[in-house]
C-alpha cells in the first residue's frame, strides 16, 4: 500500500470515474471534478458513438473487479454486418467466442461514477476547473475563466478531462512540450434506430452494423433497450457531405439512394439529422503527459484518437492498467511511477492513433472489396493452422495485450506479406490450398 | 490603393515591422504593438542567432525601397569556412557574386522599426496583448492576464507576433484549427568573437564560419563592428551536452579539445556560457492562417522553423510578399486576399520547415564529410555548365524566387540522381569526367 494521499481527478468521464477507482483502492483519498452536470442527472447530447470494449478495457476493469457489472449493461458483437447496396456479407472479427462489445457511453458513465461513489470517491460537479499551478499540484476553480477563482491544494492531479484538457493546456505552456492536434476533413453525426414495438432489435443485436461507401459510411451498435445508435460518418465539404444535405428533401434521398436498407429502421432521420450536431474528429498527440511527481495526463486528455478501430476508451483504460503496475512496482516514488508510465504508453499512444487513422479506410472501402475479404478469410485460415505464426492486426489491436506498437509493427510485415499472396495467379480459386500456405511460411522465413 | 483601414500588427519584430510599412504604403491606419519595452532602448538578450539575409528576404525589402538602407548593415557571406579539427575548407554558397549577408538580429529590428515610424507605423511598446476577439478583429490589453484587461476594436489583426503568438493562441482554440509544436532536442547557446583592438574580424569575415562536429556544432556570422556572432548548437543531455558541461573547466576543456581554434579568438567562453541562457529550437506549423478579413497570421507566428537553412526571416519576409500581392490582385475583398495568401503560403511553410529540419545533419555532419564536399563540387560543376538543368537545392531555397515546396520536391529527385552518380566507381578521380556528365543527363531524363 502507498503512502495515502489527496489527490484529484479532473474529469468525471469513462477513465476518470475507473482511474479513481483505482486510486480508492491503493488508499487515497480521491476528489473527482467535472464541469458539467452529473451525467446522471441529465440526458445525454446526441453527439455519441457507441462504445466498443474489447480486452485491454475488460482486463483494466475486471483489475477491480468491476468487470461483471459492466458485462450487464454490454452487448456482444462477433462479427461485422456489412451492407452492401444489394447484399449483407458476415465478417468475423476473431476467432469463435470472441467479441467485442457495444456499450452505450452514456449508460456506461453513470454506472462508472457509481461504482466509483461506491468505492469512496467524491464527485464535484458543475465545478470549472480553468487553471493548475503544475508544482503546487492546485487546482483553479470559478464560474468563469475571467473571473474570481479559488485555489483548491492536492498532493498530485490527474488530468482526465478528454482532448480539451484544460490540465493539458497548462502543461502546453512549458517549454519543451510537444504538441499536435489534427482534425479530420471528416465529421459524425449521431442517428437512431428505434426497437421494435416487441422491444426487440430491429438487425441482428450481435452485430456491428456497416455501411461502407468508399469516402463516407454508416455504422450502428446495439444498445440494451432494443435500439441501436447509428453514426454518420462523412465529410464537412465536396459532394456526398454534410455541406450538401442542406434541408429534409437532401437528407432523405441522399439516404434512399446510398443506405436503402436503412430507410425502414431509421424513421426519424430528417429530424434526427437537423436536431444533432456535427461532430468534429481530431488526433491529438503530446508529450510530456507528466510534471514531476505533481501532474499526470490520462486517456484522450494525452491521446485523442478517432474512433474507427474501436480503441479509444481501451487505450484510456490501458494506461490505468499500466499506471497501477508501476504504481504496484515503484511504491512512493510516484516521479518514477510517471516517468515509467509515460515511457511505457506514449509509443503504444502513437501507435494506435496511426492504426485508428488508417482504419477509415478499412471501415469505410475495404470491407465493401471482395478482394479485402478474401485476404482476411486467408489470414484467418492461416492463423488458425499456424496460430503461433500468424495472429492477424485486428486481433492482436483487439483480443490481446500485446503493446499497440508491436501490432502495428508486425501489422505492417503481414500486410507485405499478404499483398505478394494476393498477386498468386488465380488466387481467389487457390486461396485455401497448400500452395498458399507455403507461400506464407515461405515470407515469414 | 485600397480602402483605408484601421489595422493593428500584434509584434513590432521583423515581419511585423516591415508589414507596417507595406500597410501604409497600402494606405492604412498602422498601429504596431509590442509586450517588450522599445528594441532601440535597450541592450539585446544575449539569445540571438545572426540573420542569414537572402533573395527572398531582399524581394520583400526592395519591394518598399528599404533595402539599401539594410545593404548598409549587411555583411556578405559568399562561403562556408569550415573548420575542421586539423584544417580550414572554404565551399562557395553560389555563383560568383552570390552571397548570402550577415545581419544582427537586433540592428536589424532596430533600424526596421525606425523605417517603419518614417512611413508612418505608430508603435506602443510595453502592451501585452492577452487575447483577441476574432469576429471583432478586438485586442484585449492588460498588465496581467488575470488582472484588467481595455478593449481595442480595430478593423484588422495582424499576429506577427511569433512562434508564441497570442493571437494564434486564440486561433487555436477554434474548432477544426490544426497545430503542433516539436522541439528539438538540441539546444542553443550565444558566445561572442569580439574584434581585434584595430577593429578588423578575427576571422575572415565574408564568410559563414562552421565547426561542424556530427551532433553539434558552432557557427559564427561576421558583424559589422568587427565581431562575429558565434552559436553553439549542441544536444541538451548526453555525452556532448549542455548538461554535461557543468562548471568553467568542463566549457573550457571542452573547447580545447573539440574547436582547438577557438580558444584564441572566444576570451569571455566560460563567462559567457554561463551568462547567456540555453534556448530551445522549435517547430511550429497549424492551419488556417487567417479567420474571415479580420485577423491573420504570418512570420514565425503561422510557421515557426528551426533555423539551420537561415530562412526564417527571409520566409517571413516573403509572406509579406504574398500578402501584398493578394491585395493587389483583390483590392478590398480581404476575405479573398487571406483566403489565397494562406493557401499559397502553407505547403511553402510546410517545405521549408522541413528542409531546415534536414539541414542541421547537413551542417554538423555533412560539411565535415569529404564525399559530400564532393557531390557538392560535381552538382556545382553541373549547373555552371548546364544551368537550365540544374539548380542545386541550396541556390534553389537561398538565391531564387521559386516555391520552397518546388524546391523541396526538385531537390529529393536531385538527391536520388546524385547518390547514383557518387556509386559510381572510382568517382573521386573522374568527378570532372563527360562520364559522369552524361549520367546525370540520362538520370535527369
Amino acid at each position: 500500500m502507498q503512502k495515502s494521499l489527496k489527490i484529484a481527478v479532473v474529469g468525471s468521464g469513462l477513465v476518470g470515474s475507473l482511474l479513481a477507482i483505482y486510486l480508492k483502492k491503493a488508499g487515497h483519498t480521491v476528489h473527482v471534478y467535472d464541469r458539467s452536470p452529473d451525467i446522471r442527472k441529465i440526458q445525454f447530447s446526441g453527439r455519441s458513438i457507441n462504445l466498443a470494449m474489447s480486452h485491454r478495457g475488460w482486463k483494466a476493469l475486471d483489475g477491480v473487479d468491476v468487470g461483471d457489472k459492466v458485462r450487464e449493461i454490454a452487448i456482444p458483437m462477433d462479427k461485422r454486418a456489412i451492407h452492401l447496396k444489394d447484399k449483407l456479407n458476415f465478417q468475423h472479427y476473431g476467432k469463435e467466442g470472441e467479441s467485442i462489445y457495444s456499450i452505450s457511453r452514456g449508460t456506461l458513465n453513470r454506472k462508472m461514477i457509481d461504482l466509483a461513489e461506491e468505492a469512496g470517491a467524491e464527485f464535484f460537479f458543475e465545478q470549472r476547473i480553468w487553471d493548475v499551478s503544475l508544482a503546487e499540484a492546485t487546482l483553479h476553480i470559478g464560474e468563469t475563466e475571467r473571473g474570481e477563482w479559488k485555489d483548491v491544494k492536492y498532493d498530485m492531479v490527474f488530468g482526465a478531462d478528454g482532448a480539451f484538457s484544460r490540465i493539458r493546456h497548462r502543461m502546453q505552456r512549458q517549454s519543451m512540450f510537444n504538441y499536435s492536434q489534427e482534425f479530420l476533413n471528416t465529421g459524425y453525426k449521431e442517428l437512431n434506430i428505434p426497437a421494435n414495438a416487441d422491444g426487440l432489435h430491429k438487425l441482428d443485436k450481435n452485430s456491428f452494423h456497416i455501411w461502407p461507401r468508399g469516402n463516407y459510411m454508416l455504422i450502428a451498435l446495439p444498445n440494451l433497450d432494443g435500439s441501436f445508435t447509428c453514426t454518420l460518418f462523412m465529410p464537412f465539404e465536396g459532394e456526398n457531405s454534410f455541406a450538401a444535405l442542406t434541408d429534409r428533401k437532401s437528407v432523405e434521398d441522399f439516404f434512399e439512394k446510398n443506405f436503402p436498407d436503412s430507410i425502414d429502421v431509421i424513421p426519424k432521420l430528417a429530424e434526427d439529422f437537423f436536431k444533432n450536431p456535427t461532430s468534429t474528429l481530431v488526433t491529438m498527440k503530446c508529450f510530456p503527459w507528466t510534471f514531476e511527481d505533481k501532474v499526470a495526463l490520462i486517456g484522450d486528455a494525452c491521446h485523442a484518437i478517432v474512433p474507427f478501430y474501436g480503441q479509444g476508451m481501451n487505450a484510456g483504460f490501458e494506461d490505468i492498467t499500466v499506471l497501477y503496475e508501476m504504481m504496484q512496482q515503484f511504491g512512493d516514488d510516484w516521479t518514477t511511477v510517471f516517468s515509467e508510465y509515460q515511457k511505457s504508453r506514449k509509443p503504444n499512444a502513437d501507435a494506435i492513433a496511426e492504426l485508428s487513422y488508417r482504419n477509415f479506410m478499412e471501415m469505410s472501402s475495404n470491407t465493401a472489396d471482395e478482394k479485402f475479404l478474401l485476404q482476411k478469410k486467408i489470414e484467418k485460415r492461416f492463423s488458425e493452422k499456424f496460430p503461433d505464426k500468424w495472429l492477424p492486426l485486428y486481433s492482436r489491436v483487439t483480443f490481446s495485450h500485446n503493446p499497440y506498437s508491436e501490432a502495428l509493427a508486425i501489422g505492417d510485415k503481414q500486410n507485405e506479406i499478404m499483398s505478394k499472396v494476393m498477386q498468386l495467379p488465380e488466387i481467389e480459386k487457390i486461396w485455401d490450398s497448400e500452395a498458399v500456405e507455403n507461400r506464407i511460411l515461405d515470407l515469414l522465413k
